[in-house]
């Protein structure tokens, strides 16, 4: 199944998803009132079910008349985990496979929906793309052994970066990540959720691509991760308790600007895109000029 | 005046505290529905007229039968603005002075209030202390040619840090600053807030102490930030936008364990003080052991 968060006549809520008829049904109230018993009911085999308790309220929408907004809410966090494809590091950085992912946390001002403008901000002259798988976490705390059974599904993000300000961090302190990855509505999230019950069991085998105006800069799979998204998900846990309806990003692979040099800019398209899940589509803003 | 979040009988609430009487009386609603109102009244002048409007509710209870909460709410962010102290930096990690600081997101589970235990999480063995002046914002955008317009109080933190964990990040990325300062209930903040009306005009210069089982292990004052509060503001907002409601800490001066050796330990009180706010006193818990 498939969960939006959506905005229409200005109010925001979940929804169900149904494709084929293009219309999304509300779900009442927040995440925490059922997502914890839909991922419980995906972890015992019955998503279906899980699905039709799911408190579906007013009247269905069709998908075109609303707004998809990032599939996460304001009272969550949004961790990445990165450092998690070698060749991105090799390639793109130059830097030596670590011996353990990096996390940090992103602002919830950073996201955008999955076709909402990114922000052009007025610090960076390098603004990058990363396509990533996402997770939401529907179920905690994480249990170790079983560290999938805390996922409700996966997502698509575009962890878009200033690679000028995250190299401008104080020596002996390293990368400036606030800088690069919190800038106010950059990161797209979205378009939805797919619930974990859609993939084969175990952290998900997906080809994620990422084109600009139609030229293809990213084209991986995350099967090439370097921590599966189990071990990402205790890695996280061990250093900071997550709660249900936290997101996390998992980490790019190879292809951004800062290997190839080709940086965002105004105007060009940017399409995300993760096998079985969907797409981003966020067009680069205007550079915004500070006086 | 002095703005504490309290917690009675399983409820959180935000309180004005009566210093003398030693009681606080409930204050209704989010802060959102009176913290900017009430930062406009200082910025006027009007700080009596502010309290005086303070939607108060309920009984007002005995300060000793409350529990004293963070004074932040879930939703907002806790911002950490390092790298101020130009001793601290080169004393205790031997770095020479940034030519700007280095912010980042703390986890909001981190935070523990004014009288809690300090938990000892099970992946460090070199727990250390940070005094930290905290900034409570009331009034955002932040103005970046009045930043201080945004402040409605301060407050004292202790940015309690996994060194260890903080010097694990991967090679070329820098400090792991998550999971040095994002363990869950580690980082004291309180024990109020005290409006900035109480303070004389401009960046607060003021005394901060931190001693441990009594023996005093940090001893400066905020006048030798590298960056005072209003640059902070400004270099932060430029990066990522805040909301009012968020805090942002000032960073650290020096004599911490990192420099000294001497980090903290299982059993001994912690308490972090700064001149006209108040103090922290914490106990460091037993060390988690995991299986």
């Amino acid at each position: 199944m498939k969960l939006a968060r959506c905005e229409y006549a200005q109010n925001s809520f979940w929804a169900l998803l149904d494709i084929s008829a293009q219309t999304v049904a509300p779900i009442a109230g927040d995440f925490s009132q059922w997502g914890p018993a839909l991922t419980c009911a995906i972890n015992s085999g019955n998503a279906a079910s899980g699905q039709a308790e799911l408190p579906l309220t007013g009247e269905t929408l069709t998908l075109s008349e609303v707004r998809l907004l990032p599939p996460v809410e304001a009272i969550n966090r949004v961790v990445v985990a990165g450092a998690n494809y070698a060749k991105h590091l090799a390639a793109d950085f130059g830097l030596a496979a670590p011996s353990q992912p990096i996390a940090f946390l992103k602002a919830y001002g950073a996201l955008i929906g999955a076709n909402d403008p990114i922000r052009y901000p007025p610090l960076t002259d390098e603004l990058d793309h990363e396509v990533e798988l996402v997770v939401a976490l529907g179920l905690t705390p994480v249990d170790p052994s079983n560290p999938l059974d805390s996922v409700l599904g996966y997502t698509v993000g575009n962890d878009v970066s200033a690679r000028d300000l995250q190299r401008s961090g104080p020596k002996g302190v390293g990368m400036d990540l606030f800088a690069a990855k919190s800038q106010d509505k950059t990161t797209g999230v979205g378009p939805w959720i797919v619930t974990r019950d859609e993939f084969p069991e175990g952290s998900p085998k997906l080809q994620l691509k990422l084109s600009v105006d139609g030229d293809i800069r990213q084209n991986g799979t995350t099967a090439d991760m370097t921590w599966d998204v189990g071990q990402l998900l205790n890695f996280v846990e061990a250093r900071s308790s997550f709660s249900a309806g936290d997101i996390m990003f998992t980490g790019s692979p190879d292809g951004v600007g800062q290997g190839t040099g080709k940086f965002l800019n105004p105007g060009e398209i940017v399409v995300a895109s993760i096998e079985g899940i969907g797409s981003l589509s966020n067009r680069v803003g205007e550079k915004i000029v500070t006086g």
